[in-house]
């Protein structure tokens, strides 16, 4: 039973009998956990990697240490929970020049300020690789589980795609990014839709259900679509114009790059047919009776970033 | 600058410039991250380490996962806060066998029962190196401080001491641990003394300061005189019966396995002089007028573990 072999989805699904539920809406293989308290809920995440695996060329320690703080608030945001603390745990080695893991550190502080959180202490480990573990927790008075799509809701999207599916493309193929500062960015410092939030607050009975799309767009999309017990018809996926013109130019498919590209910090909402969606989101399609998830009639495929399978990354 | 030069303290005083405060009275350097919330506070820790350094050739994965659950509680509870939710994240190796990921998120799922909270989830990741990392979340309506003793307070501790000092002796001499199953115990399932709680609910005026003893008893009670700028002059120091016969047995001094052991996940208390320490706690001396920590007046050193500089357990 290698990793290899069962990939990541698979052993979450083993893990999955081990995880406990509170009394909370967002409950066991939900993005983030969620505990019940004093009228509201307390949201706890948990996000890391093996920094050998994950810092791409261009990255800077600061980034490393911004892109896991962002990548374990975004679970938090997804959730309509207001991002508050953030600790950290690195693995480095004992020869390793403290000032990179000061600039990772760093890098935590700065994305969390950005997005209203503390950064509250955390924990260095002698290790022979580098790793880096951010928690995160926040508070929410109505969480928004992944769960909860209904046939005849609009499903809608924080953002535009394809930047970091560009990004990886940049990086296999030893790109120079000096004339793409979006996809530098994106694959960098990413930001996450905070202004969710005040939507989530105010319009809260509008939103059904909602995933973080950090694994990629269309395996996110197939995790909300199965978990809801329905069906996503897409008629369109915004597409960033850098992304676009990156595309044209290295002869790539731009709708491969916004369906399957990962660590894009992007949310998906789906919203009451009732409601109008937020209005910075772009609406991207419809909820319908069945399973699976569709570009109008043409399945789109679950495949995505998965730690322990070959993947499109490498 | 390297880290094995500064040191894992060095490096702590560098990154403490960088930690945030949030209007709690634990602050930035503390045991544990806290946060204000609802009349209360939400108290966040995390703590995890490189398996393949702190595995000892006794411990199953599930104590992998159980230790590096209780590590993560211990802070919380030395803080007065009753923990309620952890998350795991943790490195393996693709050609690892699930199995043994399974059985380190089980040992997490169980020592988060046995403590009263629930393991609400998880990460992994594919790595060169085996790690774990756990996030744990607690509430208190008044977490207790490092800094707070006061000269006359009682110094009080949770249990008695030895048994971990000598389980790091057993496994550089290779000592079988058949006849030592305290000393095994103690090395692999250590639970944490939750009925503090209790006290620190009825009677929370009575503490002044609390620290978890998880880097050693000698460089613990230094950390909280050096918060609270005292002296702390010790009597005496409970030690385990099975560590003082192992030290008998191995020619070791008692005292020193008590005080420089390490992951031994008891609490230190300081009470007020007006109030009784809790009743299963030992009483081990007093606050006084200075710095520093003393046995009657020989000084103890802080010496203790130190994940970057070469240390007694290697």
């Amino acid at each position: 039973l290698r990793l290899s072999r069962i990939g990541e989805y698979g052993f979450h699904r083993l893990v999955l009998g081990l995880v406990e539920g509170s009394g909370c809406i967002v409950g066991p293989g939900d993005d983030a956990g969620c505990l019940p308290l004093n009228n509201g809920f307390v949201l706890l995440n948990i996000d890391g990697y093996d920094v050998s695996r994950a810092m791409l060329p261009w990255n800077t320690w600061y980034d490393v240490g911004w892109k896991a703080a962002v990548a374990s608030m975004s679970d938090l945001v997804a959730k309509n929970a207001r991002p508050l603390g953030l600790m950290a745990s690195m693995g480095f080695r004992p020869d390793d020049d403290g000032m990179i893991v000061l600039e990772a550190v760093r890098g935590v502080r700065d994305a969390a300020r950005r997005h209203g959180a503390l950064l509250l202490g955390g924990d260095t480990n002698s290790s022979e690789a580098r790793w880096i573990d951010v928690a995160a927790v926040g508070y929410s008075r109505r969480p928004v589980p992944r769960r909860g799509a209904r046939p005849g809701d609009i499903v809608a999207v924080s953002g535009s795609f394809g930047l970091t599916g560009a990004g990886f493309h940049a990086y296999r193929e030893g790109v120079d990014l000096g004339e793409w500062p979006g996809i530098r960015e994106a694959t960098s410092r990413p930001s996450l839709p905070l202004w969710l939030l005040d939507y989530g607050e105010r319009m809260n009975e509008c939103i059904h259900a909602a995933i973080d799309v950090s694994d990629g767009l269309a395996v996110s999309l197939h995790l909300l679509a199965e978990a809801s017990g329905v069906r996503i018809v897409l008629e369109d996926v915004p597409i960033h114009q850098e992304a676009r013109l990156y595309a044209e130019k290295y002869g790539l498919d731009p709708l491969q790059l916004a369906l399957y590209g990962g660590e894009e910090y992007e949310v998906v909402v789906v919203i009451d047919e009732a409601c109008s969606p937020p209005s910075k989101t772009h609406a991207v399609g419809r909820v319908e009776e069945g399973g699976g998830v569709y570009m109008g009639s043409k399945p789109i495929e679950k495949g995505g970033w998965d730690q322990f399978l070959s993947s499109q990354r490498e």
